[in-house]
């Protein structure tokens, strides 16, 4: 199969999920607490019902390939081609009724990721990306993505889900950062790497990511341009701590004081 | 001139600065420093040529009302009409390309206000209010608004655009309610206040606000079955510190403790 069957069979995962999920957007709806702790997690039932459809197309269209998903965990992870899906990231943006949660696709080949999409059903945007380019599609038209230059951190704009992700001593990382930057935005989880791809904004730093969190957003930077890796500069593709940017000079620094 | 007629200009208003703005959005954009205290506060070009707009269709329009705009000052304060407008209230998402920026259109009528509405073009989302009904109309068609209600903090979502906002004690007054609530999301601007309105999370707190901030916001809340206040209780259209209430329980609980 070509990459651009691939491309059109994940559009056709993007269309199909986000039929699944839309009846759920803004309507009361039941959340239960994963989590278990206290802290809230919500998980909607739009979330399992767009990751079941496109488990079923996955397994009948590639029945030999592997799925890595938020809410029906894992099979054939050791296959070749793996697909990780989060039917819904942003869950609590998705609950506050907010239009900047998204469904991640991923494809992983040889356990590094090879093509991502972020698909936005209620805006009806797509970013997607092979590593080698990236591009958007949405209501306003269709174009290539790339990130922009920023030569230092005093010009950039950084941004974050919510200060309140980190622990006390990546909270303390993070503010560093943010005193050196020139402008910090909360909010939008995986919004904020596709307005990095499109050259809005030069930083995002997150922690406590899944791989799923993660892995689709990667060949959308990498192929607007960007870099994306742990705060130890390792691959980002195990989630936890990462941060991405659109230039390189203020990945280092960043990830420099991140470290310091 | 009779409420449907306001109605429908009001509408006109939104197409025509929603038209004027959109160029401008996710490109890229010159910005200069308004706070001029090296703080960053953009101000775009689709800014000054949505209130330009506005401000002709309203003086062809309606020559002996006031107008009170965030980019170009005060003319006719003192009339019977006066209309605040905010262009782009949420500057900080537009230049980082987010769509929860909105333009916001007030009408008051002897100092109180009468009507409102959020507009946000990309989306093509409009809430609308006249204090005594709401409504909504987008891409998924039409409906009322309605806040939601909530018993106690302790099942309320709680948004504001960001922590960093307030001054010390303002930011402590904050932290107890986002303590003492479920969940906060942070981010948002005005959108925050129309998902109050739409019954998707349930208190607003800010501070710091400028009358074009919220005038056009109250009609909307109020039309919905919310409160929406200052710390101190009292009228939010002067702007300053503000809190927003789906369910009056949840006012009362909050502003005890933002006081206490």
């Amino acid at each position: 199969m070509s990459a651009v069957d691939f491309a059109r069979f994940v559009n056709d995962l993007a269309t199909r999920s986000g039929e699944a999920i839309m009846p759920f957007f803004r309507t009361a709806m039941t959340s239960h607490n994963k989590a278990g702790d206290g802290s809230f997690d919500p998980v909607t039932e739009g979330d399992r019902a767009a990751e079941m459809v496109m488990r079923r197309m996955i397994k009948e269209t590639f029945p030999g390939h592997g799925i890595v998903g938020e809410e029906f965990g894992s099979e054939r992870a050791d296959a070749e081609f793996v697909w990780v899906l989060d039917p819904i990231d942003g869950t609590r943006a998705f609950v506050s009724g907010l239009p900047v949660w998204g469904t991640l696709i991923g494809l992983m080949r040889g356990g590094v990721p090879a093509y991502g999409m972020m698909h936005q059903p209620f805006t009806r945007e797509r970013y997607f990306g092979d590593g080698q380019s990236a591009n958007y599609a949405g209501p306003d038209g269709s174009r290539s993505l790339r990130v922009r230059t920023c030569a230092s951190l005093a010009e950039a704009t950084v941004m974050t889900t919510s200060p309140r992700q980190f622990v006390p001593a990546d909270r303390k990382a993070f503010e560093r950062v943010e005193k050196a930057s020139r402008l910090a935005r909360f909010g939008c989880d995986c919004y904020a790497y596709c307005m990095l791809a499109a050259g809005h904004v030069d930083l995002v730093i997150e922690a406590g990511l899944q791989s799923y969190d993660i892995v689709a957003l990667i060949p959308i930077i990498e192929g607007a341009g960007g870099i994306i890796t742990n705060w130890d500069g390792g691959s980002a593709a195990s989630g936890g701590r990462i941060i991405a940017a659109g230039d390189r000079r203020i990945h280092q620094a960043a990830l420099a004081m991140l470290n310091g």
